[in-house]
């Protein structure tokens, strides 16, 4: 086999297995190639991704030492994809009552969905997790999507009780944009306990749901290590209950009056 | 750039890019090389792709012509893998109440979702299609990795009402399993009348679900062209009111008093 083959294959297959280790005598059989060809087609590679920015191939030395790639997302692409999505997001037509945006088209992308977790990947790329936990409905393709980054599996709480897992936690808590009392529910069978997580959602207000999702995790003794959510709004009437968060988007005014929309930013561009 | 640095480059730029046409210019311009050597690296990835089994490139000719990254998915790796997920499932401690099986452990992990979609994306890689649609909460993980193979939008019915999203069409239908009455809804901007649909979900006994699905499309007008179950089983009670699905996996017996679990392939390889 070419080089250039070589090349073609062992891309896919970085791609295809982000931070998973490999070891070069499995290029090495697969490819029937020597050892300093595989090295230097890994070079190689490593050094487009680079270029592309699109991550890095480590190299774990020792006994059971190999190869992973590491994927990444540069800043400057993140900023001109959020951008793009502050854009088709400041329309009138997407204000929905409450003070809410309309995001579902959207989010239906993978076009989107998975940059917005190659985004989060990047931000929680440092953070030891053992899981990307999130609430149904709308937080879970953003959930997938990060967890493909970091290679981690992902935890779904239901709002509606489970009948069908065996035993469950559930707690109750105040929804900071309805003022009403919610409950979700994890199976016990889904955490370990004592893990680390990383919480994901689309969209945070008064951080109720999130909120409650700490509570949730603190039942499992797990440690929540990193928040992300798609998009942050003020609430008008209520303080945010959440710090140490991480967002790509600030819905900073929603006026269903004038149908003036107005979006920002988050707090993972103030560097 | 070096032929070999452009295979890396290229092959992550398909990739990303499934079922996205694009234009030989545009290499030319972010390489900086000659059409006609871009041309042979084309060449030399659709041979390793089709090596590989993963798909083609195919080009398309004319004025707005260009190439595109079709994938595929060999029948032979699908049938290992499914072979592997029913080594996994016919372990006595998933059986859970009511006959059905353990499974959102596996449906956590990106390494089985991704390979689910890709075989339901070669499975309907003929089918012409504008949204793959699924129900909450199970079948989105698996929407989005069918949606992603053959690049289309994801749309998810609720079973919830829809507060947030302007007008709603909901459908009541019959439960199979809980023999319920249970609806579902589906904002009306999600769907242009008149669209063609692929219907997705986890699993199907007597098919009530897909029913209520098939009933809601057609309140939209769309057209249900394929319809994809990871896993279907029997209802003892009530015969199947779905007909022409894909199913990936079987579950035969699931014996709560034996600790009997019998899983087999699914109709999508009794060909």
């Amino acid at each position: 086999m070419k080089r250039s083959q070589r090349i073609a294959a062992m891309t896919h297959y970085f791609k295809e297995n982000p931070r998973a280790l490999v070891s070069l005598p499995f290029f090495v059989r697969t490819y029937e190639a020597a050892k300093s060809s595989i090295s230097e087609d890994i070079d190689i590679i490593d050094d487009m991704f680079r270029q592309l920015g699109i991550g890095r191939i480590e190299t774990v030395s020792g006994y059971s030492g190999g190869v992973k790639y590491v994927p990444d997302y540069p800043l400057a692409s993140s900023q001109q994809f959020v951008d793009e999505l502050i854009d088709l997001l400041q329309v009138p037509s997407r204000i929905l009552p409450g003070g809410y945006l309309y995001m579902s088209d959207l989010l239906g992308h993978n076009y989107y969905i998975r940059r917005i977790g190659k985004i989060f990947g990047a931000a929680f790329q440092q953070t030891e997790a053992d899981y990307v936990v999130t609430v149904a409905t709308k937080g879970i393709p953003i959930a997938y999507a990060v967890a493909e980054a970091l290679n981690l599996p992902v935890v779904i709480i239901r709002r509606d009780p489970i009948v069908t897992e065996g035993s469950t936690i559930s707690i109750n808590y105040v929804s900071g944009s309805s003022r009403k009392i919610q409950s979700m529910a994890l199976a016990k069978r889904h955490i370990e306990p004592g893990s680390n997580v990383i919480l994901v959602d689309d969209f945070m207000k008064a951080g109720g749901t999130i909120k409650g999702m700490e509570s949730l995790m603190a039942e499992f003794d797990a440690k929540v290590q990193g928040i992300g959510v798609l998009a942050e709004a003020e609430d008008e009437e209520e303080e945010r209950r959440v710090n140490n968060y991480t967002s790509l988007l600030k819905i900073q005014d929603v006026n269903e009056i004038t149908g003036d929309v107005s979006v920002l930013r988050g707090n993972y561009f103030d560097q």
